[in-house]
């Protein structure tokens, strides 16, 4: 299942304040994507996301359905944190000649860096060299601390897509990633989590301005999804909602403003944001 | 004056479990210290924050007083993001024979480290080095972006205590600080907000059972609070109840489990944890 959360454009009126919208808003909607439309569920999308298996669950929450031009997408969730994994694909290591970690490396997004699928990447003053890292991000659907190996499933809601923008001047300059990784709007996350997928065997891709730049595919990540939420999980305590961004294969590389990012990952869908 | 978030001992019965009673909980009090008792008031703090000063808001706001015996302190915010501040003090830099920065330099610990006053610190099992830091801790009390530095009074809405305990060893092993200052617990806080106070000339210090081990002014600081929320909200909003945390002072050194650790600085109080 595709799930989202969504705005309806007529909410909306006038109000071209989006990104204000996207949060702590009463307008906000969860639903599923079932191909052609967007049906409009009653629960909170971390509710669904633990019973959607559920017999008549689904059925008996939906409320209505609206076509995809009706909806403004909306972050899937409203994350307490974002853990994100450096160096986890075989082949990015390979191409900068580093050895594989034997432990995964962590570092953290604030929430308030959380846009939408179709939200615009805002190109900070403060840099001149804004990278795209296309990512397979894991949703934390039941808040758990030192989940074992076995258990990690029933902790994780789904799968969605992350594009972990970079001020990559920044990140040299400073000893610590956060200040690069931190602006506004540099984690756009969407379109859709979705719940039944294999996490490791999933075609990644990244294209700015449909020339494809990153192309990889999830079984070449060294540390697993499950490996990563019990590791994770054993330093902190994960939250519903949280994110968890797994890493970025080869092939990283600049954006400039104008362009549109597109990140494709296989089961999922692709999220598109332009640079602005 | 000195406001405060606290449970009151009569509503936790015999629920020995205050860690998870400590967020999200319908039983949270706001309050002040009047210099004897616990006043209890009808708003959120981050409500009182910014209308303490109105005419006769604080005399109709008052619930009940309590004993100082009959509370549990609370987080005092329970913030989207903490932001802390690296090699902020003279004294430190000097000490590890370091020039001073240029730019704060920043980096993250998640909400879910955050305990309060008189809660446990947990030395964790992936770490042999517990080290404290004392440090003063700038509470936001209004959203911004791009605040200008005449405008950050407007967004400060106090402040508090902040103890930025780091695994020293796996700082010392990651490239990025995140692990080492992620743990749960790590990051005690409390107990009071104070409201009205000079953040550039008090007294700071921290002593391990009784024995004084960090002393220093806060006007020892590089960055003051003020050119600290310019600089951060120049890269991402700061959202009411986000910490930043300003750099700890000289003297770093370590704890054992079973240390007691108690942070003061002059104006604000002493923010007591015992490593476990």
């Amino acid at each position: 299942m595709k799930f989202l959360r969504f705005f309806v454009n007529d909410f909306l009126g006038d109000d071209n304040d989006i990104m204000n919208c996207s949060f702590n808003s009463s307008n906000i909607k969860s639903g599923y994507f079932d191909g052609e439309k967007i049906v409009s569920l009653t629960d909170p999308l971390e509710i669904v996301l633990n019973n959607w298996q559920h017999e008549r669950y689904l059925e008996d929450q939906i409320v209505n359905s609206y076509s995809l031009e009706d909806v403004i997408f909306a972050p899937p969730t409203n994350p307490s944190k974002i853990i994100c994994i450096g160096l986890n694909y075989k082949d990015h290591a390979q191409e900068l000649g580093m050895e594989l970690p034997d432990e995964p490396k962590i570092f953290l997004k604030p929430p308030s860096s959380v846009v939408a699928h179709l939200d615009d990447i805002i190109y900070p003053r403060m840099s001149s060299e804004v990278d795209y890292e296309a990512e397979l991000a894991i949703i934390i659907s039941k808040t758990g601390k030192n989940i074992s190996f076995d258990d990690v499933d029933d902790h994780i809601g789904g799968y969605t897509i992350l594009n972990d923008v970079t001020a990559r001047d920044i990140q040299r300059k400073d000893e610590q990633w956060t200040r690069a990784k931190s602006f506004d709007t540099f984690a756009p996350i969407g379109p859709y989590i979705e719940t039944e997928m294999d996490p490791m065997d999933q075609n990644i891709s990244l294209s700015i301005n449909k020339e494809v730049k990153q192309e990889s595919n999830t079984k070449n990540m060294i540390f697993s999804p499950k490996d990563l939420v019990e590791f994770i999980s054993s330093i902190m305590t994960l939250n519903t909602g949280d994110i968890i961004a797994t890493g970025t294969p080869s092939g990283v590389g600049q954006m400039n403003k104008g362009d549109i990012a597109e990140v494709t990952i296989e089961g999922i869908g692709t999220l598109i944001n332009k640079i602005i």
